[in-house]
């Protein structure tokens, strides 16, 4: 396969006055666990996209950070697929799903996947344009915390250090303290 | 080993002007992952520690949410042990930290496991004082996940639903919508 399916975060029902940092925190994840960007549904709040711009640039490689305008029709466009793009398969994540480890399993690895992280209010028509509802035990829990888990669950753990190439900034793992790589001060 | 080793999860400062929203996200994916409890350090505010024994009350099981004061103190202290409490482990966690997957095979299963979430400013001892510095990968992402991959890695997923014993509500998995077993509506 000379063609790599793309990984997208959806996020649904972003309110500007009480999501930011939720959102903010849901980008972060998915890039540093290997999406490719993040698609943001609700209110217009060009800072959150700013920020993961931001980080990308910072800490290097590539995160398509936007927003969208009506997120039933994208998804229904995205599982018909088109010229350009083969046809996807939509993950949604609910508690209300059945377990991941029995569903993604299931999942064509082959075609793009697009993981559809819900908000304050979810539209129920959801559970049937989804192919696959899922959930990440059937506790109360966290959509950041279904996320990390279901994308480590996809992706064997998280992103490798080669997808985040030419960083201004590279924190190297330590055992005992803060050591960081900045490109700014020790020119490669 | 007739003594289960129990597993907290301590959350540093918190902020209630700020944090409230962050904080419950990690008691809920505490619990949901099977924690036996939190320990917040921080402002005071009731509303977080309600609000997770609420979802105990609902949804089954015991998870013991409480503040604490002096953060490094209580750390110390758990490391040592005492008459009733063995000597406990304290795992960090944090970006700057060596990969969770090196750090967790480490780490005795026979202790107690004190697992420190940090918040706005985290004291540079808490390094020295951690028996385990460990990181979710090196790049930002958010506290909740590194929270969620840490314990899903440890527990091997999400906590059985035996442990949440005697529910008001259980979420039932399904496929295709929400299904849920209420008690007062239809007694076991």
């Amino acid at each position: 396969m000379d063609w790599l399916p793309t990984f997208d975060v959806i996020r649904l029902g972003h309110r500007v006055d009480r999501d930011k940092r939720m959102t903010s925190h849901l980008g972060l994840t998915a890039r540093a666990l290997g999406a490719d960007g993040m698609v943001i549904f609700g209110d217009h709040d060009p800072s959150i996209v700013q920020t993961l711009t931001e980080v990308s640039g910072r800490f290097g490689g590539k995160f398509n950070a936007r927003f969208g305008t009506n997120p039933m029709g994208y998804l229904k466009k995205f599982k018909q697929g088109g010229e350009d793009c083969p046809a996807g398969t939509v993950i949604h994540l609910t508690m209300y799903g059945e377990s991941h480890l029995e569903a993604l399993p299931k999942v064509r690895r082959d075609r793009p996947v697009a993981l559809v992280v819900g908000g304050a209010k979810v539209p129920g028509e959801l559970f049937g344009i989804a192919d696959y509802n899922v959930s990440v035990g059937n506790q109360p829990h966290s959509e950041v915390a279904a996320l990390a888990i279901t994308m480590s669950e996809w992706f064997k753990s998280v992103a490798l250090e080669s997808r985040f190439s030419n960083p201004e900034i590279k924190v190297l793992p330590s055992k005992s303290g803060k050591s960081i790589f900045d490109r700014k001060k020790e020119p490669l």
